[in-house]
């Protein structure tokens, strides 16, 4: 069994970020769920265009306010606790929160840990991360 | 892109229960996403043995307070808000909770979503479950 503490992990290297947002990897490829889980915060008033083009990941708003902006199809969804948005075809997309808001997020493949968002919103493919 | 909202899906079938805690699986096997995600609340004053002997699952606490001790090391550990455990050898384990303790649950492979606890505290294997 493996017991992590967001509030430890958060000051360690298990935290990563970029512009305005941050990442805390609870579990990675390497603890071999075949996932990796991340809690991950947003900050008031920023947008960010992500498109994973090599994972699949499911995102559930615990707190906060926002909303996403699907770019295929120009639908626009409100972001707020108990919401929960699911990018199984790939979707790019278009993250606005008005609070800072904490996601709670699944990766598959999972995460290796090293990855950061390059310049075109998406996550090297598992096998050529660093 | 899949929208769910946990405050209208736990008015659907997607809620299930048995004694004392229910989950709401807003993403399932159909889904395609490669795992399953559930927000599961256990009562306040409740333990329940469980033991997923088919699936690995990592469990993030949102809110309330509790423990889980590991049946086979038999250590206990404090289960407050931001605190995961991935079970993954497996792992039988006890969860005790003092409040209404609500998870954020991943399940590897993906619940079906007919699956309920059988007596042995486990799941039946993905390809058997109704």
């Amino acid at each position: 069994m493996i017991v992590r503490d967001f509030h430890e992990a958060k000051n360690t290297d298990r935290k990563v970020g970029a512009q305005r947002w941050n990442s805390v990897r609870l579990l990675l490829k390497d603890d071999g769920m075949g996932f990796s889980f991340h809690i991950t915060t947003i900050e008031a008033g920023s947008e960010h265009r992500f498109h994973y083009k090599h994972h699949l990941e499911s995102v559930y708003c615990v707190s906060g306010k926002g909303s996403i902006t699907d770019i295929a199809t120009g639908e626009t969804h409100e972001i707020r606790p108990g919401v929960m948005y699911a990018l199984d075809k790939h979707d790019e997309h278009i993250l606005r929160c008005e609070e800072e808001t904490v996601f709670a997020c699944v990766f598959n493949p999972p995460v290796t840990g090293d990855e950061v968002h390059r310049e075109d919103g998406s996550y090297a493919p598992a096998d050529t991360a660093a």
